[in-house]
């Protein structure tokens, strides 16, 4: 069935919409971003050092590598900055307590209330999980 | 080009040959095989906590990974406790200065034979490259 053409053409507007941010909103975004990203690739490398001062034998070394692999690809997944992901970027985060509302401050209020709804979503699904 | 009825018998004669350990060669050839896998292991994981207590940057712990993912197949390879690969395999080791001839004492003369001149080879490739 075609998209009726309204909806497609509402598509659209929502899209450019989604790439539409000021340099200074991007500028809010961008800090708030790498400041998450830095927290968490910091909690990597110090969890890791910890892990493997603790290795004794060689099956531990090889979880090590694993559990780097697993994140690495983790982190590739969750950081991904591009305009129309940011809302789950953020969305995200939030829910993880990764940043809060003040970290996003100065944000046009109808990104803020997607990414809100976003994180709520996130919550509800652990509720259901 | 079909293989000559004799050459044929004389592959399958080695191949036989090659498997035929007595049961003390093989407890001789597996405490060699073991004592350098373990030693091998040990200074990967020494490596690795050295690396790891050294990781500054995100960039550092996936070298870090890399390294280990690396490390991880090589020793694969080459420790490959098969019969038929094992002249191989001490061959390498003896090369390496992993095992000495001392760690092979007990073996049958024409096992350290094919042994010592697997190595020889490496060292000659060795000296080639």
């Amino acid at each position: 069935m075609p998209i009726p053409f309204s909806s497609a053409v509402a598509a659209n507007h929502h899209q450019e919409e989604e790439l539409r941010w000021s340099k200074s909103k991007r500028a809010i975004a961008r800090r708030a971003f790498d400041h998450a990203l830095n927290q968490e690739l910091q909690e990597v490398i110090q969890q890791a050092k910890q892990m493997a001062a603790e290795v004794k034998a060689p099956y531990e070394l090889w979880e090590l590598e694993h559990h780097l692999t697993q994140r690495r690809k983790e982190i590739d997944r969750k950081y991904e900055y591009r305009g129309s992901r940011l809302r789950y970027v953020f969305g995200s985060l939030l829910h993880e307590g990764r940043l809060t509302e003040h970290d996003l401050r100065g944000l046009h209020e109808d990104k803020l209330e997607a990414i809100r709804s976003y994180a709520d979503f996130l919550a509800k699904v652990d509720v259901d999980a």
